[in-house]
């Protein structure tokens, strides 16, 4: 029953990386139109970067900093969704990678209109039994060979 | 062992609910746009809300009604995907709260547009072992503050 | 003791099918986009079908020729996101049902279009221990009622 039991614990400590991890990202959207600088900033580790195209930030601080802007919050005064699609997660002990695509939506003039597709990739790690974001990399789905490469981290391991 | 085998009730548990929830709202837009009156009926609790922008349901039976009605038969008879991201979930004992950001696709005139973007607040019951929608909240996110507000509870507890 | 841990892995394990086809899916958005041939192969079971408006796949070898067609490249080289929403999804044994809408954004002209909202619907198999597609059957949300019906699978069994 012990080796049973061990088994389960695994499988079980698996599963709970893969609902944690996917958990976090699906707050980024709802709260990055929120406005929520401070709970954004609590999904990077203190030195995470957040690399989306020609902005790039290299702490917690600077991600606090750019939803705290006068452009982001400019952004979501006038209506916008940062929709993000279900993530494919791969779980490595305490780091993790996970891709997803994403639409940036917003209101102007009346209307909706998506303003952008993107791929993302994210690096995270466990620090003090909890996932945050180490590394985000974002490029616009425009055509960019770079963008593509980015969500090739989505195939299968091995 | 004992406390082993109790530790992984609790966690299977909570991972449990997170599923059972997640399944319960990615069932929404599929079966909305497919018309299925009762099956988007049988998600609410009996006494369950649903309130949208000015149509505010005050019972399962308001919303299949909403369903069944001449305006939505005929939004899905043109061609349309409500289509609900990932949702974040937090569970307390037998009530939950779940947020995401949702996007309505219309085909109109040979064409699809995104007719709206809107935050999305679920709170939810346990009803006899099954989640169930005790009260949904979807604001357009046209710049609209109280909008932006529901979409705050996505931030982690305490 | 017997008793518990038999209920917990039984649950576990419905939660495990649960966490692998939701990745399975998941991954279908990004490496279409990468234009990953292989990898998109790898997730159809070997004699699986993908049935998408006027064009039938029968296997994974045709699955695997679509992205690598100078059609789909060319689709991907100007900007494209396959956008899958979550899946709601029914496992029965060794096989399982999804559902899922899925909207495809194209770069076109400088701007980001919604070029198709779509029903999907998923038949999965077990093989060798791992989910893979047996059959996908896509239909485009234009006012068709076989693409409605696809989506009434979403709802609960029995």
């Amino acid at each position: 029953m012990g080796e049973r039991l061990e088994r389960l614990e695994r499988t079980v400590a698996q599963l709970r990386d893969q609902v944690e991890i996917g958990q976090l990202l699906a707050g980024y959207g709802p709260l990055v139109d929120a406005g929520d600088a401070d709970a954004i900033a609590q999904m990077w580790a203190v030195d995470g970067g957040y690399d989306v195209e020609e902005w790039s930030m290299r702490s917690r601080a600077e991600v606090r900093a750019m939803v705290a802007s006068d452009a982001h919050q400019g952004l979501i005064a006038g209506g916008s969704a940062h929709f993000l699609g279900p993530a494919r997660i791969h779980v490595d002990g305490d780091t993790a990678v996970a891709v997803c695509e994403s639409l940036l939506v917003v209101h102007r003039d009346g209307r909706f209109l998506v303003a952008r597709a993107s791929a993302n990739h994210f690096e995270l790690t466990r620090v003090d039994d909890l996932w945050q974001i180490a590394q985000r990399t974002t490029r616009t789905l425009a055509g960019d060979e770079q963008a593509r490469l980015l969500l090739r981290a989505a195939a299968p391991e091995g």
